[in-house]
Parts: structure tokens; sequence; C-alpha cells
């Protein structure tokens, strides 16, 4: 209800902020018998730590994950599934002067309204290094879609308002090896550039990243409330600066036509892919349900808002002040987003998934 | 957890197929002491109904709604309230043919495969009928609202490719009297003609719409899972034809650099928009919080996919079928959607305004 | 959140008050397939109705319950079950002098002080008339458990501080039968001369209530909160009068060994009955999770505080009033209330049960 | 939804196996500004503990308890409050020989029918270790509590059989302090005796334990499944050893007439006890929500099916075994299992106490 959990099913309920102690969470729900170790889980981990890439921060975070319980012999029990992450680099002295000051675009206004009271601390529970502990759960998340062959990519669009061209379906399975998760070779250098130059005015600058999951069955999601997209929607939309979400065509079907827009059906049908569709306009999700065909969402990701440059902003008493955001942070949420991104997916369908085998009787529709 | 309620402790659960017996809901959880009448619901209900406008169905539904329980002397005493709008005009004997057709763009296929049965009448659960419920909930949950002053409108931005002018505050504040909900008379008749045109190549078409909510307190919305715009783009993503939903700047925030897209503050703020800012690039969303700024959502409308143009499909036997799809279709979900992603917006608000009413303690942070 | 849902994944949500327009509720969640018709929901609903025994009141109340949504040709669709019965005997003038006086036992001052504001007709929504929704959502999950061959019986204990002799199986299973669903006949008419009694003396009485369900598969509960006995427990204390919940030996474990209290295994064990155990002190749950053994739990049932004596009270305005509450009052919530106990086992089992499905991968564990 | 969490608004999720690295959990939907430390947690944990009782085991664990978030600068903030303690006498050793055995009384059968797989090293989730989690969460839920003026306590009424005495308020008030928490001190050594001699016969005993909650405002717990008295009856079943609830009179009130167990109201009310009844048979809970009296419970407490006389029992394989078992087991619940069912009334009231504000609006009904 506070809003530290998600899923129905299966759950991930996560705590922690920037500069306490540590963070982490519990999943709760995954069936027994999913191989986990700490190493998968760190593995996923390793991809959202600031980078070498020029876009990333400085700060150094081990990240280190702890699995505490649910896990025996190298399998889950059934049992809730907890983990931590120490927080080692906490430096909260950078943060000292911004205790009293709204920062604009940040949450510090919205959680003092909401609160009355706030751990200034680099953001506290409002800054993405939350993030951590959605990519943790969303690893357990994965290794039991795995189980069913569902497996979930995503990769950088658009940065700094310049579109990556078209790339194959392998060149866009390579791009988490990317700096930025490109999706080809040749836009790398182009965006750096981009970023470089922002980065010298003091500014900061965003972008679209789009995710995509395969193999996963028709007949996942929930009408009427909770429909897939819906539910997807909302797991992305949760992700600190994400502004915006479509689904298959999004925004660009309102300007279709229905003849367009409309996946004609065709016979050789298999059970991933029961309508045997050419195309795949609606994203994979018909009528809230799944339809077999992949999963496809775009994101759109709002420049990160500590800029290096002069701001007029208030404090807590309502006086006018001017900042300039130091310390160690990224200009744009892109690459380390990404896997957030594909976390998030991977939770919502590892729930639905679960949901849908209520539907199972003596094996007959599993 | 089947998808068919919405809220956490203002929550709406709704029934009913597209030609069964009737459709409805329960709203629970709606306190004590909130004056409500069958007369508001239907207000409601009739702004949805088909109108006289050329995008509309010839259907009839006179959609009564009755209340059945949790009103009493006029009044809401805290325990459920249950609504029914009984199906009066069902004709299922237009359907008959589609028994076992699936119907591109539709949810047929996906029903198929997640249940093993449907109830094929006119879509079932799956027709665009069952936002009558979503209307006559969002009418309580309005009346809610109405006493913290909460008010919410929404118009048409777009409508197949063709994007209105600017309009004033005012103009737009008198879209819902104007066909398409149109934010100013002059697109009105552009409109129609680009209407009338699909209309004729057997066509449909879609759009875009927003939603605009004010005097909405700062410190409503749950980070981290259940930020208020999280919950606000399931709520919306939840309605049939929605394929993509932007929160404030939306997808043009990604194109920003950070100095243009954060909202400065200045001093004079109030308890409904705290950080006074001068902009409001976030859409009155700060970490998933509100903000006291207005909210702003906008919300891509896919075109209707029943066209009465030669389609390929299959059976569900996978055998290769032809169809046209006649009977009594709107071709474009707007304007009625309009109601429905207003109810979607105030079930939300709702269901915030109460959750955070648990941070009270002796009327201290009320 | 506001109490009229009950469940997980198998939900009802309830309403109606005693003299309203009618009660009802919407089944959530029941798997697509499943045979259901109106008929089978009367037959519960006309067991709940008020008998021709001397306990019984002198109200008829039809109770016809009316399907709205989530049947299709005889079988459920996966959609929301939707169902209503109309209120036909409402004679609301009965109660005029009640409401502003909070009756002794009742929840008279309780709504008040948690609502402000209360339907006084008849105790509106805290008349025990709220069961009659409950017994028809049963109806609805018994369909359900039937397909797994889980059935639940109940019978009556005790009746007014006398205790029914042992009865065999056969004889218990005859209890829906006789009158105050006693366990075998002989007690008949004792409880029956003992009922008579206590009526003549404008008084009223309770008593114990067994519950009991039989092939229940091993594995259904949720360590560690919701354990099975702990969500039977909230189920049956849910139940208007019921003032405590044993599970197995209950409170005679309490004064037990361990050497007695333990159920030893022995082999030859099966899926239903694993540890093939020669004893049930444990009630058929170990853990919180079902032992494959019968199910076994025993409720107390307070006396019906709508007495026919004077009694102590105040008003709303907290002036002392003496009252003597007349009208068509049951003197005994039994047998009125086995059904409902058994509604309420079968939804919970019902729930259970499913939620245990998502356990199942590939038929595996099925 | 898999049984690790506990509450609506105030929301405990456990984690942790007896020898695995640590137990521990996350409290949400904790409002900001209440006072927190590790020493209150550490306080109601070493209550919790082994004691020097000779009914207690020999195990050593200190249980320090470490917050990681939701608490800044001595005050919660409103996000999630996490807290661990590791697990430092593990020993698993000794339970090597039990890896394939199902103990009688124990849930090792039920957990493998349930997950195919089990950490059997001392009983892993199901063994009451778990509760170690619980205290921690209600210690919290206390806190919170205490802010309202309600306060928790209980005491053992009866063990092995032996009834205490009647005892004053506030000698009972005293019982934290007593060995087995006895209602006063005429009772220790008769029980000392009882558990020397079961003890010297290698068997166990249970208890009944008394639950009372003072100054609890009327109007808390929703009608209609989730009245207050059900909810209470699931959180105190929940705990391991727990086999029957009783609330108010209990089955005591099965026997009694309407006359009797109603409980009569005079004027002068106050807001805390509205009706000023004189009697509280009802237990402090009237419909389903709080009437403003204390609030009574009562458990049977089952002895503890670890006893080291021989069994006859199964393993995985089904194949007879005979065991004895040895270890550093407690051979009574109580006095330990006492601070766990104050714990799990604290987090019920907590609970219920922040949903009833949802009432609030502009702090008239605070």
């Amino acid at each position: 209800m506070s809003g530290n959990t998600f899923g129905r099913l299966f759950r991930l309920t996560t705590f922690g902020e920037s500069h306490g102690v540590g963070l982490g969470g519990i999943v709760d729900g995954c069936p027994s018998g999913v191989p986990i170790s700490e190493e998968m889980i760190q593995h996923e981990l390793d991809r959202r730590r600031p980078g070498s890439g020029t876009g990333g921060t400085t700060r150094k975070e081990p990240d280190q994950v702890r699995l505490w319980s649910g896990v025996f012999e190298g399998q889950t029990t059934g049992t809730p599934i907890a983990f931590s992450i120490e927080n080692t680099n906490q430096r909260s002295g950078d943060y000292g002067p911004l205790a009293e000051i709204w920062r604009p675009g940040h949450a510090d206004m919205a959680y003092d309204a909401k609160y009355g009271i706030r751990d200034f601390r680099g953001g506290g529970r409002s800054s993405g290094r939350e993030t951590v502990a959605r990519v943790a759960g969303g690893a357990i998340a994965r290794a039991l879609l795995a189980r069913s062959g569902i497996r979930i990519r995503a990769y950088t669009q658009e940065l700094g308002g310049i579109v990556a061209p078209e790339a194959s379906f392998a060149s866009r399975d390579a791009a988490a090896g990317r700096p930025y998760c490109a999706p080809c070779d040749e836009i790398v250098e182009i965006w750096e550039n981009r970023v470089r130059s922002v980065r010298g005015q003091g500014d900061t600058l965003g972008g679209v990243v789009r995710i995509e999951a395969f193999n996963v069955p028709a007949g996942l999601g929930e009408p009427v409330f909770d429909k897939l997209d819906a539910v997807l929607a909302m797991a992305l939309m949760s992700v600190g600066a994400v502004k915006g979400v479509e689904v298959g065509d999004g925004f660009a079907a309102a300007r279709s036509l229905g003849s367009q827009n409309n996946d004609a059906l065709f016979p050789g049908g298999t059970a991933l892919n029961p309508g045997n569709p050419s195309t795949n306009h609606c994203g994979g999700i018909l009528g809230g349900i799944s339809s077999g065909q992949p999963i496809v969402l775009t994101v759109a990701v709002k420049p990160i808002p500590s800029i290096a440059r002069e701001q007029h902003s208030v404090d807590r008493n309502g006086q006018p002040v001017s900042l300039r955001v130091g310390g160690r942070h990224d200009i744009c949420a892109i690459p380390r987003i990404v896997p957030v991104l594909e976390a998030m997916t991977a939770l919502t369908l590892a729930d639905a998934l679960l949901l849908q085998r209520r539907m199972t009787r003596d094996g007959e529709r599993a």
C-alpha cells in the first residue's frame, strides 16, 4: 500500500536510502526449485553500476549483494528470498548544504509535503540508487522466466534528441555490450559527442529506450484493470526518470487508420503465436492479454535534474536560493536505467506467468 | 488479482459482458458522508453514451443506473456502494457469425488463449461496453474529490492525425460540450470532415486526449513502485484502446536538456503549490508524488479495430477466413473514451487521497 | 481494504443492507470452465433461509438469486460472476423506533463510532442478512472444489449448553437434513425443548458447530502469516455471531502432552495423505499447510443479542433508554449459520487451491 | 500472497530460516515521525529470547537487531524500515540426521508436499525462530500505538492443564517480569514443578495465554470480512503453536443466554467508551468494530512437538522410522510465545488504526 511492494504473486518489497546503511529487498512468491545464486544477481547489478562511459558518475559503488534466505543448496525453496547491498561509500558530507534546499526537478519538495520529514542525504529514498534493489529482484524474476524460455532485452533508441538508425535483430541483441546500450556501433560516437558537449555546458540530457520480451506465451495478463500493458506501464513509469510509456506503435497508432493498425491473422499459429500475425503493431498485447508475439515497449527518459548550472529555487522555509548541484552525478540516466527497465519488465512478466497458472487443472491447460 | 478491481482504499470492482444481463460494480472504501445520487452517476453515464456525432454508433443504450446499497438518505454510509446497468438492447443475433472467428486487432484470440472459452457476443467482457462501470464508479470518486475541491477535465488534442490549435484555458474547459470533446470551436468541422472521409472508406481512426486535474494537494502518491504517475499510467493504459501515456512533457522531455526540463521554484508557495513553480514540465508530479501543480496526462488512442473493410484472419481452428465487420460500431473511440479517461483519473486520485490520510495524526497533517 | 472482499485469487466482494434494495456480490478469479447455474446457488441459499424449526424467525425471504455475468452456456468464462438478491419483504417501519437507540450486543454503537452515520433499518449492513451473499459466493467456490473432489460438511455439536452424543460418520453426514443440523436423531427433541424453554423466557441461546473438509490435498496454505488455519480462523470469525475458533483439538491440545498431541506417521501414505497418520489431533493442518487429513474446525456461536426481555441501554445522545426488542427474530443463529460457516470454509479452500497452482510447472507438480 | 506479509496499511514482510544467514523483515507503511531505535526493538527481542526458566532451551541466541533504513535522526521517515538479525549460532550439524525424516507434529511433511524441497536445518522457515521478525515488527507497531495511548499486555492463564488463580489487574500487569508470564506469584512454583515433571518424562506441554489491549478507540475494524476480531484471530492463529482463539467470553458465550451475554449500556460514555458498558463479554469488539472497551483475546498453545520420547514416523520415501528428537529444545512455547502474541496484536491494531484514518476529513472525525 505504501508503494514499496511490486507484484501480486511474485512480489518484490524493497527498502533503503541512498546514504543509509544499505538497500535490499525481499522476493516473496517465487516458486520452489528455481536455481538462484549471488553470482546471477551480482551479474545484473554490475550492469547497473556506474560505468566507464562518459555519461557516468565517478562514484564507486561495489554493490555487493548478499543473499539471506529462501535459497538452499542452490535452489529456491518457496520461502522469501531476502537480499541486501551495503552502502560502502556514503560520504554524506557532500550533501549537507542541501538539507534545507528543494532542488528543482527533484522530489525534495514533494517528500516534504508528503512526509514532513526527509532523509536529505543524496536524495534518500528518492535517489535513483533505490533501483539497485529492483535490479536484484529482477534477476530472480529472470531466472524464473528463463525456465519458460522467456527472454528480455532493451536498447537505447534515441539519446539527447538523436535517433539511432534501424539496426538488425542481432545488432540490437548486442546492445548490452555497447556504450549507452546502443543498438548499433555507428551511433556510439555520435552520442558520445552529444553527451560530451552537453556535459561541457553543465547540462544533462534524456533519451528513449525500447524494451522487448520474447517467447511470452499467449494468455498472460488480467483484464479489465490489470491488463498486461497497464501493469507494464505502471512498472516502467515507476522508474524515477520515466515520463512516457508506449505499447507497440504507441502514439503512432493514434495517427494510423484501423486498416493499418490491425495485425492481420494467418493460418499456421502455434501455442506461442496462436494467430500467426504478420505484423506487430499491437506490441504483443491484445485486450490486455499477451498474444504470443514479442512484447514491445518504449519509454521516455527525462534528463537528470541535477545540473551543474545555476538554478532558482527555494528552501524549506520558502526563502529564495540559487543553487548549482555539484557532486558525483550522471548526466544521463541512460545507460544505467536500461537494466532497471528490463528488471521491471521481468518482474511484471514473472508475476503474470504465475497468475495465469491458476487456470491450470491437472495439467490440462498448463 | 483477476483484474476486475481497481484501487487500494477506494476500490472499484466491476462486472458484466456486452450482451449479458447487465453490467455494474461495487465501490468499497468510500468514506461515509459523501452525497451520492443516481442522478449524479447517470449524468456521467450519459456523457459516455453514443452521441449524435458522426463518429458514434447507432446503437441505443439507455444505460439506466440503479443503486443497490451503501447510500442512505442521500449520503454514503461507508458500506459498499453497488450499482447495476441492465443491458436492454442486446440483439446478440448480430454476432452469431463471429462466434468462431478471431477478429484482427480485437481480444478474441487472446481471450481464447487465456480462458479457453469466450462469451463471443459483442466481444463479451472485452467490449468497450465494460467502461460503463468505470464511469459509474468514477462518478462516485468525483463526488469524493469534489469535497476537497479537486476537479478533472479532459479534451481531445488530436484526431485522425490532425492536431487542434492551442486553445485558452476557458475554451478547453468547454470541451465536454463540443463534438469530439474538441478544445476549441475552430477544429470541430475539420475533424468532422476527417471522420466522414475515413468512415466513407470503411476505415477507422484514433487520436490523442489530454487529461488535467486541478487543486490536487501536494503529497499524494506512494513512492517507490506506486508513484502517482505510475498508477495513473496503469489506470489510463487499462482503458481498451489506449496505447501510450505521457506525464507532463512526456516524450518531449526525453529531447529536452535538464536546464529546460526542470521547473524552477520561487518563493510564495502555498499548501497546494509549495514551491510555487513557474512552469509545469513535470506534469504536477515529482518523484511520484503530487507537487501541487495541475496534473497533466496525455494518452494515445488507437483506431477502433472493427473496420468495414475486408481483412484476413483465422478462426478458432486455425482456418483462414476473410471478414468485414458490420454492425453498429463507432469509428473512433473519441469522444466516448474521454469521460472514461476522466473516470480512471478520478478513481486514482480518490484512492491516493484516502491513502495519504493515514499520515494524519490528531488532525496535525490533515 | 474496507472489509467487503474475501480471498486472494478466488475473491468474493459483497454488498447490501438488510432493508435496502438488495444484496449480492461479485466473485472474481474463478477459473473458466466451472459449471455454474442459478439453481446451484439457489440450493445453498434455501438452506440458509428461515426454516420451520422452533428457532427460526417468521420473516419470509424468498431470496431469489439472479446471475448477471461471468457464466456463458452453463460454464464460467473466467470473468467476474455477479449475483444479486432483491429484498422483497422490507417492512422497514418495524425498525423506526430503533433509529436512535444502541441495542446491547449489537453493532449499532460501533457503527456510529466508525462511520458517524448508519442505516439503522434492521441493522443495515451489520445484519446477519449480509451472509446471504457469503452463501451465494460459497456455492460457486463449492462448485470449483467439487472438481477436485473436495467436500465440506458441518453439524451442530452443542446447543444451549447441551452437547450432542458422539455420532457416526454417516449420521453426521445427514446433519443438513435434521433440525438444528443435529449430528444424530436422538438429540433433536432435547434441543427442541431447550430452545422452546429459552424462547418462553424471552431469551436466546448459542451453540458450537463443527466444520469438516474432506479430500483436501496436502500442500495448501501459505506460511508464515497466511497459514491455512489462520485464514480459516479469520473466515469463520468474520461471521457475525462467532466468538471462538478451534483447529483440530483446539483448546484441548493446550491441556495435552506432546506425546499425546503428535499424530504419529506410518508407511503407506498417498498423495492425499502423505504421512498416513493414524490420528488427527492437528485437524489436518501442520505448520499452516494442509496435511492431507480431513480439516476439522470448531466454532463458538454466541446467543442472538435481540432478546425479548427488558434491557438497559442508551441512545445516540447518551440518554438512558430501556428496550425490549420485538420483531421477527431468530432466537439462535444455529442452524442458519451452518451453511454460512460451510461457505466461508469453501471460499478459503478454493482460494488456497488456486494459490497453490502457482507451483505447477508444465504439469510437474499439479 | 505467499504468506510472508501481514497487514494492509501497516505491513510487515518477513524472511529467514532457522539456520540460514539470518532473519529479518521490512515494515512498510509506518507513518513518518514515529520515534524508533534499535534499542526499542532489542528490548522486545530480548523478551522473546530463551530465558533461564526451566521451560527454555539452552541455545544461546544473541539476536542482535540491525536497522537498515526508514529511520533518520531517530524518527521514521515514512519509507520502509528494514531490519535484520544474523544467525550466529547455527550448528546445523545437529540436524543432519533429520534431513530425510518427517517429524510428527512438525511441518516437515507439509512443506515437502507444498514445495517439494525443504531447508531441513532446524525446521528452516517453519521453525519458531521466524517469530523473531514478528517481534521486531511488532516493536515498531507498538511505538506507533503508544502515540495514541494504546497499550498491550499478555499473561499465561493456564500451563500444562493447571489454571492460574484470578489475579488483580496490577498483578497481571507485572506478568512480563515473572517466569512463564504468570499472572501472580502463587502459581509460579506450581507450574515450575509441572514443567519439571513433564520434562523428566521426555515430554512437552502447552497452555493458554490471554492478551489484552487497552485504550483502543471505538471504530477500528472493517466489517464484513475484515472484522477486527477476524483479523486478530488470523494474526494469532498464524503463530506456530496456536490451535484456538477466543474473543471475549469465547466458547463460554456459546453456553450463555442472550440476557447474560449482552453488555448493557449506560449513560456517561466517552470517546473511548461510547456506551459506557458495565461488563465486557464481547471482548471489546461489536460487529467486528472496536467498542472502546478493552480488547480481550484468549489463545490455546499446543505442546511443542519435539519430544525426547520414541515416536513412530516415516521418511521422505515413506519408509518407517523411529525417532527421538534431541537437541536444544524448549518443552513449552510459553513464555517465549507471549511477546510474539503481543506483537501480532500490536501489528493488527496499528494497521486498523491507520485504516480508520481514511475516514478523517479536515480533522473532522480524527
